[in-house]
């Protein structure tokens, strides 16, 4: 299936990788960027990140058959349903977004839950911006796909394929699931990370190795973005960092109590589940 | 200079290491490797990590001129004792510990002062074992040399253009000073990845991404081995864990109070902090 017309609304890293690969494997006969910076659209267009690119949303949204919100979390509703006044009345409406539960909420109220299928790819990064972009972004990396309860079979499909035809790897959810598991996986290390790179006086930065820079990179993330996510999902995420702070706790209570036997059964417990991933590294 | 015969107590990664620059570079006309198990150290002849193996320490480590004890750190001592017995009577001792005050304490008992002057490099990897050892291993790695007042300044200067032979660049530090920043840089670090690898039930770990791989990396090292750490240093590791739970209860205390302004203060004082440093991916 080749579309007639994409509209990418925010033409950063992923937005500009979803154009990219749309363009060089020629999935779409247009592919329009809508950004606030024209500079930046520029940029993208250059990059052949996207065909043409407009600040006018009503402009870039006109007559396409697929939209899709690369905007931070919090916007999305918002641009979502301006782009849906002016799309094809059967446009597929999908997102980037980092959580799922409270949106899918929003586009309800908004009246687009027949049109939205809400997704999620795993391809973040501590890099920003459509200079970073690649058409391999998601190449075998996993997509979460959200419908709901009101998602048509044929919507869902739909948002299937587009995921597929980029070559990213499939994981179909609940809104409620996914975000209850990226609180643990995603949310939970970036919090995590921030607080141990908080932890560090500036005197001590200079003598960290591989260690420290690898369980703090994400910690360079855009605190603005981040706080949406945290906002958006933040009953989840104050329940994983408080069984964090459970187990924090059991550690601060073996080492006090110098018990290097339960010390060492904490340390296995976290090799076990480290080692059943292997030992990917990062794509940033 | 040249020396005549290294001694290598433990041929693994960092052993191993050490062994192939030595031999690769001309700067030993002998490396001689001790380890408990024969065929490894009949692997690691075949790597050129060591010219000779032996698991007997007096044989290895006998005329040695120079024996730099890469064991568990718990053991540095007691090899370190035994090799001084039949290695030269100037012979250098060094190490690549990963704590120090304790270990300067006890070789100090030992007599070993005027030998023994400690160093820890920070090339340290989740691989482990003499097949991952490379020549380049330590090139433009930090190693800290942790002279005490007992330290003659040749002894210092020997330790130092030992290290500098293999491309290390070089910080000198207090045992003291040593142990407290790396309670913070080193052992806070897998103390978190372990804890946050603990916190992700299994089921969920198919759903993880770049960023808790990332953070939750050196979790992977070998339990025995941090065990030892984390009890060598257990005091100023208590220390920064107590601090690091202090910043954890202020997040959490912001995100039950959805005070999200509070939220991005803190990302973006770990973000402040992390982006000192720059986005160097790890060695391992």
């Amino acid at each position: 299936v080749v579309w007639n017309r994409v509209c990418i609304l925010g033409v950063g890293l992923l937005g500009g990788s979803i154009g990219m690969k749309l363009i060089q494997s020629r999935l779409a006969k247009e592919v329009v960027g809508y950004g606030r910076d024209s500079e930046k659209l520029k940029q993208a267009v250059v990059l052949k990140a996207i065909d043409t690119g407009s600040t006018s949303l009503r402009e870039a949204a006109s007559g396409a058959d697929l939209v899709v919100a690369c905007t931070p979390v919090q916007q999305i509703p918002e641009v979502l349903a301006a782009a849906a006044e002016v799309a094809d009345s059967q446009a597929l409406l999908t997102d980037v977004g980092s959580t799922k539960s409270t949106l899918v909420e929003q586009l309800s109220k908004l009246g687009l839950s027949d049109q939205f299928v809400g997704s999620h790819p795993l391809a973040g990064s501590d890099r920003s911006g459509v200079r970073h972009a690649t058409a391999k972004l998601f190449e075998d990396r996993l997509v979460m796909v959200t419908p709901t309860k009101d998602t048509k079979p044929l919507r869902l499909q739909q948002t299937l394929d587009f995921w597929q035809s980029l070559s990213a790897r499939l994981h179909v959810m609940s809104p409620i699931e996914h975000d209850e598991a990226m609180a643990v996986t995603s949310h939970l290390p970036h919090v995590v990370a921030s607080i141990l790179a908080a932890a560090t006086p500036e005197s001590l930065v200079k003598l960290t190795g591989t260690g420290w820079q690898d369980t703090t990179r994400i910690a360079a993330g855009q605190p603005e973005l981040w706080r949406q996510i945290l906002e958006e999902n933040y009953l989840p995420v104050l329940h994983a960092l408080q069984n964090f702070a459970t187990i924090s706790a059991d550690w601060i209570q073996a080492i006090e109590a110098k018990d290097f036997t339960r010390v060492e059964q904490l340390l296995k417990s976290g090799k076990l589940i480290r080692d059943s991933v292997g030992n990917q590294h990062s794509s940033g």
